[in-house]
């Protein structure tokens, strides 16, 4: 861990907290138009955002990353914290600015779409299916994370767009993996919306991932 | 700032344009390609020249850009020379190269789809949520731009590709963020049209977003 | 062939498990998601299922390959025997974990998206053009897995992830290409199944295409 | 202009067959899949066909890259022959290669598809916006290959499917670009065939459009 001058740190968290909104805009805004243009073909909507969602993944981990390690994500930063690799201080600060972010890239989309700027989403997502969903959305992009770190660090921007596209087909909730993520989707009540009050029991179980995750996945990436 | 000899500024000024032209094909053909084929369902044609476009973007900046620097964009010469990367003289050529190439490219897809060659495009795209959206999209650019010459310069050709393909979703617009694909999308009457009324207020939001932005992008980018 | 430490042997068969659980998760997974959602239009759920399963794949392949060299199939498995570039041993622990983690992938994947977790599927995927389609598929991969180890090693995650989005499209069965994969897949009736009765029938042709194919590709990379 | 051994020809005639077989099973049989199962959404159906073309180029381009230079078209070999780079005996051997190689393609993918192996194209693609596509379409993929060659050859493969996939959409012809596709094409009354009347103005368009290419490139990429 080396000590941070105050400038180096703000840049950090002035880079998590506008990758975060961008990562929001991508998601919330691609929904929106894929939604408003797919006349009732769900798929087709869903298509158009997974692919969105990858192709800004890709461009905010791989601009950004160097600034901060481009996490975007408090479950994300609390596995660095676990692993030791970050200060209690800066995963905090990490947090609350991925959450800032996320929120305030929510809004302004919804003014970008000509929507209510303040909306609280109505979708259910909730039951054990969907929180299953997100304990195997969570495992596998930490799986991709740090053994893509292990096994070829320059193709983790790849890794993490190509996993989240495959993973919005591939779980019943669409793979949310990030409570950030969680919470600003709590506050718009289009496609890729989710009623707050299932947010917390995701926003659990993505933590509770994190944590025994991490032991695992060191074992077999130890060497 | 080097001194060029007159052959090499012919050669960036014609790959300026033969680039642009590319462009232009890969966006107004395929939108026409896409809306004919698609029976009426505009989230699969915007998917089709979402696609279409990354492709052709990727391809002529990784060929053209040891070349002219692949800028294509007017807007991002622009934000070169308030950087003070190239001359006034270097930069005018490049916007003036730029807009004849775009609208050669719209005039000679025109000719592949057996249409009129000279039109006007007819769709409004105005007001509020277009302009933010305009905005948004090109600092975005830029910042995709500038921030990956400083994280990781091989990768700008795929970093552009897939931010474009992204933002054809995310944003109300579909995101022009370039003054000569406005220009020349003003000259086509069919899915990527842009009605020429609304053209000047697109290049001022475009340019007037270059100008705030690129000190901001400098700040972030700064080390 | 080097002598393997216990743990290091654990560790791979660990790998070869959790690769094909994650393959078969991404692959029926995303069958259900795009057949629930699709309203009908087979093409687009093939389309989302193909693009997922491209993802997987490359995400698999990139994060353990440097651990177990990410077979998750036992044709190649075979293939490398075969070459003897790996012991009888360790190619009957890949090929039986394999198999283990593809069934505990779709089981567990029925779990996720609240279906029956034991289950037998009822499309009947057997006859000379299915079997031809399985056959040129084989090939295909032993080709692009072996080809590229010549050309490009380091491209093979995204040789593999792309031959079989492609193959999904260009042979009549959707190229399975993997004992594993076939067998984990009979016992899904969802998108993805094939009728346990025309399961041998596959895994035979994957198989003797490996014994035929090896010889006749290590003539054309021999250099 | 190395002496080659006769093996050495051998090899390298048989990867220009092996690569234009597998392209044209990835053209033709992606279409046929494609048309089969997309309830006349030609969008869709071109799209599937598209993304799995470009899948295979690459496939092919970066596996027997080393060994033939990957041609699987008579117009760049005719290029790479106009451009003094192979001996015409090389030339004469990898064109008469490639069109068996597409022809046996084709062929196989009938029988994959349980259709009837020998066929007539019947959709009629001829006139002047058609052969306009054809040399824009011949033009940039030249252009790809040459200027791609000089800026970053291990993109090459890339490149070119980039290209194609996109070059689906924004010609009206879909990019053929390729006499020996053109060919076999004829020979599949399937979603991508072309009627044999209108093959040779195809081919004179491809061919003639090579021989006023490269000066012009050759300029424009001459340092």
């Amino acid at each position: 861990m080396h000590t941070l001058t105050e400038s180096d740190l703000w840049r950090k968290l002035c880079a998590e907290a506008l990758g975060t909104a961008f990562l929001l805009i991508g998601v919330v805004g691609s929904g929106i138009m894929a939604e408003t243009l797919s006349n009732g073909s769900v798929a087709l909507a869903l298509l158009a955002n997974a692919i969105a969602t990858g192709c800004i993944l890709y461009v905010i981990i791989t601009v950004l990353g160097p600034i901060s390690g481009a996490h975007f994500n408090p479950a994300v930063t609390l596995a660095f914290y676990v692993r030791k690799e970050i200060s209690r201080t800066v995963a905090l600060g990490f947090a609350l600015m991925q959450i800032v972010g996320a929120i305030v890239g929510v809004w302004l989309t919804h003014l970008m779409f000509e929507l209510p700027v303040f909306q609280l989403a109505g979708t259910a997502l909730t039951g054990v299916s969907q929180w299953v969903s997100e304990g195997v959305a969570t495992f596998g992009l930490l799986f991709v994370i740090f053994g893509g770190l292990r096994s070829k660090p320059e193709a983790v921007p790849t890794l993490v767009a190509l996993y989240i596209t495959g993973a919005y087909w591939f779980t019943s909730s669409t793979s949310f993996a990030n409570p950030a993520v969680t919470i600003a989707r709590g506050l718009s009540d289009t496609f890729a919306g989710i009623a707050p009050s299932g947010v917390p029991a995701f926003i659990l179980v993505q933590l509770v991932t994190v944590v025994i995750s991490i032991p695992l996945l060191a074992k077999l990436f130890s060497k």
